[in-house]
């Protein structure tokens, strides 16, 4: 074990997602509770670069647990991939005296901080947090289960105009490479078709299936889309297609875009993002290191974080059954 | 006056708004109140001219004042701007032996009224849904208040995301004509810039505007946009303008398209839209026609409908001021 | 006219409405923008007897206009309705070189406003916030439109399970005095009934209602209840004595609280607050005193705050026949 | 294996829940899709006495997945656990020709369907419909997702007005006998204290804990407390308990009640439903009987119904702790 850790960081970092905030304060009001000190790095790896720290104490993050965004605000930084900025925000460390950091994000958050921890023996834990589900070692993200409820209200909406006007409509949602937002939100607002990057099924069976849909009697249609569907037609693109091909139907897009990513968390997602800031604390106060933390069978659990970048998130085969029965 | 009124039919045309089904419902029960038989009529003036009819009741409006979208579906109908057209719809309402008919929609539909009275002095009353208020005679379209309400929530989402990013946002809202919804959702969200059809202030000034708002302190901007924004260049275009005479910004877009149009009706226009049922059928029964109903100082009035199609709405010069003087 | 003013104090005062961050916004930025300053007054007046003073600009305020309840905080206080309280306040004023204030909240805090005008020739402008609507001079105060949603929403929910059981609900929102929340959700819920303090129809009608709702096929049904209903019977008695006379209802209750206060302000209710906040600014510079703020046929106009206080708002006696036409 | 399955009846049956419309979508849409006649079963087994029954094919479910309550509506029913009622019940079944049933509910439901079983040997399966998440053999009941959202939604306003007054709120919520909606919405939404059935810690503790929470500072305070707690006093006896022993506060009550189980269900129960409905159709097909759906680590599974009535869920030790420390 190493040496004794008495004051420990936390950042946001990559894509912001709902319930960062109900992370941080986790982290925070552990470490008070832990009697151990905080310090608020923002914006990301690049704050940590520039040495923009703030110590924090319980009531720094009082009111923030329902709030979407991050108040510790988040960026991308090119420069955290190179050795010289590296070396600059472990300096910046170490004159804080900054003994160890939770770093709340993504994929490539976490092999910067891989990285970080190979270079300087820096205890460091990973919290995942993006919209997109798509992280190795937990079967929830911070940010995912709220992301769905933000689609499917979304469509509810587009659903009353659809079926008022006989109308078919493209929704394209978050999700470059995996389909998990697409997937359980399409499911979620009965969606008539859904296109995720997992399955390439082809055109043909999207017209097969929405010519279906209309003989059955039904009155509207939605087609939910992720960003990166693997049939490599934009969501405009699979519009003019089909008006094309199915000039019956009177087609119309809808790109929900960034609005997935803000919003007031769920329930869950405070829950869980408040059960993993916790587990974060402790397990680095216990001396572990590079580890994620994640969830599975509702158990807190540890996975290493080179486990978690290099493993793949699978969709679940079940669950495109279930859609396609659902359509019927 | 004409001949009694024993039977009266009730349809929405055009575009669909929220409180289209609490007009409907209250036109219904208006009829059930007063004992007179109500037709539902299908699909706009489409479903008139193909006898689309179906008789409704009290008890056939149960739990929808809270629906959107409309039961009754909408449809836009080039037919019935042709003479025949028109003239196979009396047919049809003769042949139901029904005596005159509220038209819940814009100002298309109601041309359409016009015209459909003055060839068969055929009674009807207007009552103006949807969600642009761009119709004179009313203060309040039914459908207005909860497009504003859906707008401000999507930005304060997208205003999560965008001051975790320190970003620059273009959020386009509906209104090909009138800034209605952009201004007063653009004030009701904090834009620090709202582009409407109304004004054109040149491209030279947002720019000065979104220096100013950076140098002031600001975090993240939001700019809103009317489709219909005199400045004739697209949200993706402004985008790129931007980013290209800005490179400090980091400039996104979000198209927010038909999601305004359903979602659950606000209590305003839920209130609005049973108001406006009870004084159009009333009306019927007093022996008017050709009028719209509308909403002026908390009261609810009558408008010729000829001026309603010909007068224009005007974009509230005081919000304009109160909207720069929020940007401070 | 007076002295010049060259910083204004800005408090909310009395019960919480949504809006009222919205309103204090507006103050701050138009002060900043006719570069006047500007003074946060804590905890109304029990803050301003104590000095409880915060210096305010154009960035304090960002991020609040979507945010419910107020950051200045708000209590009752009883020590400013005595001289010895008022002159506390007026030292504490002049010692910050406060030099005028605008006041956000009702009837009461109206009341202390010109009391202290009176005695200080102090320049005072109020703001009317309350969920209530009820103060005479405007037709909206801050954050009764906002209320009006929450509590319809509620009742959807509520609506959606008395549905489902064929059971009776008696929902008591707020209203001690007035019914303007009581009839315009009670009408936008589509309530069978509706119970507010300016009529008392009886019990006996009550029961005749039910019972011919009950004939009429409905399911369920949903009672609105203002808290000073005359009938002088609790929403519990109520139960009892429905459950007594019409045992063929399963009834429940359900009392609303204070959940009415809070949410994140609607859309129009932000407008109306930046509007509001605008105006008051403007007025004590224009050299105007004791006028309250309000909105009459969507202008910005001024009453006398003496006649705000003294005037009574009236409830809409068409909205009651709505509401019964509705109930049909 | 029984005899072949041509004909499956559905019910919901007990207290209501967000997401058994889903529930009841999916399995008649997987009846469709497998070619097998489904009936629906109205008001519970009431309805299965009286034979209230109505064919439902694919399109009888249009529209309803986003709708809260239940559209087969729900009772209570004392004449289905009497012999005489369950073999009118059965009676009814075979004069209908249904072969099986799915009975969406909780536990009392199960325990019918049970006994229905030994009796008639009647193949049955069914779904975990409740808000109370107290079913054994699965980690999620259809609606507890939805219903964790609702309650802090709402306290989220009213921490709005509490934190503006310097409040203590006690706010009741659903749970006779279990606390996981306490426990999970009062860690969503920052609780200070939450009282639930599975531990009574002493009203001292209490004491304790809101004066430590005044003296960190804190300017508001929420108490969760589960209709069922064990310390024995109502919400409204804990009020007058709190402002005898520590005068400083000013404490309201609320008692969120019935809209608890009301609104549209949240993305997770909508999915949830809809994968438990494939599996107890595709189960009976199968010939099963006698079993539970539930979840488990994210895998649909079976858990016989015995076993699911007699066990007991657990609350989440880890969950409490983290409820303590984020209290800090």
């Amino acid at each position: 074990m190493g040496p004794e850790i008495k004051k420990i960081g936390v950042l946001t970092s990559g894509g912001d997602s709902p319930g960062m905030n109900a992370a941080i304060r986790s982290v925070v009001r552990t470490c008070a509770y832990m009697k151990v000190d905080c310090v608020g790095i923002y914006r990301g790896y690049q704050g940590m670069i520039e040495g923009d720290f703030k110590p924090m104490d319980a009531r720094s993050v009082n009111n923030i647990i329902n709030k979407g965004g991050t108040i510790l605000k988040s960026a991308r930084c090119d420069e955290f991939r190179t050795p010289e900025g590296r070396k600059m925000a472990y300096e910046q460390l170490r004159a804080e005296g900054i003994d160890a950091f939770v770093v709340i994000g993504g994929d490539g958050s976490f092999h910067g901080a891989m990285t970080f921890n190979e270079e300087y023996h820096f205890p460091i834990i990973g919290i995942p947090g993006t919209i997109d589900n798509d992280i190795f070692g937990t079967s929830n993200t911070v940010g995912f289960d709220t992301a769905m409820n933000t689609v499917v209200d979304v469509i509810d909406k587009i659903r009353d105009t659809a079926s008022s006007h006989n109308r078919l409509f493209f929704v394209e949602v978050m999700g470059r490479d995996v389909g998990h937002i697409a997937l359980n939100a399409g499911v979620g607002a009965g969606a008539e078709e859904i296109l995720i990057p997992e399955e390439n099924r082809g055109l043909e069976r999207l017209l097969e299936s929405l010519k279906r849909s209309k003989k059955s009697g039904k009155s509207s249609s939605i087609v939910v889309v992720a960003e990166g569907d693997k049939i490599g037609k934009s969501v405009f693109e699979l519009k003019e297609y089909v008006e094309e091909h199915l000039p019956i139907y009177d087609v119309r897009v809808s790109v929900l875009g960034h609005m997935q990513r803000g919003g007031a968390p769920s329930c869950y997602d405070r829950v869980l993002a408040s059960r993993m800031g916790v587990k974060a604390v402790e397990s680095l106060l216990e001396g572990m290191t590079n580890f994620m933390v994640g969830v599975q069978n509702n158990k807190i659990i540890l996975t290493p974080i080179s486990k978690a970048i290099k493993g793949h998130t699978k969709i679940d085969k079940e669950l495109i059954r279930v859609s396609e029965i659902m359509t019927t």
